[in-house]
């Protein structure tokens, strides 16, 4: 039985719908932002790193969600949720999620967590408001490279789809217009209609927009 | 024959070690920062993003050093750069690589390339200032729990180690006291005592310190 280490309205929520594509056994730990838990001793000595996602598992802890959502489909491969024997397009699949972490993510992180990166108040504001741009930037080349349709990869549902999904989630609040995205929109739709989903959703109690 | 398009310096040096390891046919193919050859529509064609490193393949275009090293290894199985069929541990290898891709490059990106994240000159200053900060708190982390030893993996050489080396040459310039990185700088040293390393950083034209 796995552990899942999760907050509402993060990227854990990637791993914890992979985890539910696969039927995987776990239990769901939510890690309270609001009072730091994050930044507690008894969290630390689970992830170092004061984040979530990290699963605990029979044979220690993970964390970054590109590496999870790998670690999901190669240890369950009955839920096909990667073409693992096929070393280019498990790359794609990997350069897909890659994208999402370091570029992504990080242009979004820069309205809430900019102190990570300046200490002045009035860098941390600069830093705010630049998101849209960055963020819609970023979603142009999805909608336009990237998501192949109707799953990231084309045909074939795989971890790409998850994490896609719940960086989407946040487009609304970084105010991107999300009217010049209908083929992200139609995706985060086709993601909805599946049960996977829609349980990671409730069991995480995250709003998509 | 591959061609990997790369740029003195950058991160593309990890890629360049990997398939010097893997004995893999490329040509290593430059790309003129100076001249902001990456933002040229030829270069654009080739990889959307303006970055580097990509790696023109037989099936297509690769771009992402965690996807592009996950690549050489497992199309180069016999070079034995990451422990393929065991799930688990290729997860600690990824998300290694993840983390150096999502947190300790984008928190050196910070020093020169901070107009991706705000437009005023005074914050893209501030930003600058605390790179030696955050880069010291990433290597403090990896020096004291995640590099294992001798290599980053144990016993046993992974495409964790390209990349490591590769980020940790940037330590110098990003005024990081390596005196307190003992074990960092014994990897660096333990990377350069192997052929294919010497071998990739003299075709880069890469300055080691």
């Amino acid at each position: 039985m796995f552990k899942l280490y999760y907050a509402p309205g993060t990227c854990a929520l990637a791993t914890h719908i992979a985890l539910e594509e696969a039927a995987a056994p776990y239990e769901a730990v939510a890690v309270d932002f609001g009072s730091q838990a994050q930044r507690s001793s008894e969290y630390l000595a689970i992830n170092p790193k004061g984040r979530v996602p990290a699963l605990v598992t029979e044979r220690g802890t993970l964390t970054e969600t590109p590496a999870l959502l790998c670690f999901v489909a190669q240890r369950f491969p009955e839920a096909d949720l990667a073409p693992l024997a096929d070393p280019l397009a498990l790359a794609q699949v990997q350069e897909f999620n890659s994208y999402l972490c370091s570029t992504v993510h990080v242009a979004h992180a820069h309205g809430r967590r900019g102190a990570r990166w300046a200490d002045d108040p009035a860098a941390i504001d600069a830093m705010k408001r630049k998101v849209p741009s960055t963020m819609t930037e970023c979603f142009e080349l999805i909608e336009g490279k990237l998501l192949k349709g109707p799953w990231v990869m084309g045909e074939r549902y795989t971890i790409c789809d998850p994490y896609l999904f719940t960086i989407g989630s946040w487009l609304e609040g970084d105010r991107v217009d999300t009217t010049k995205l209908p083929r992200v929109m139609e995706h985060r739709r086709r993601m909805l209609a599946r049960p996977a989903v829609r349980k990671a959703v409730a069991i995480s109690d995250t709003r998509i927009p």
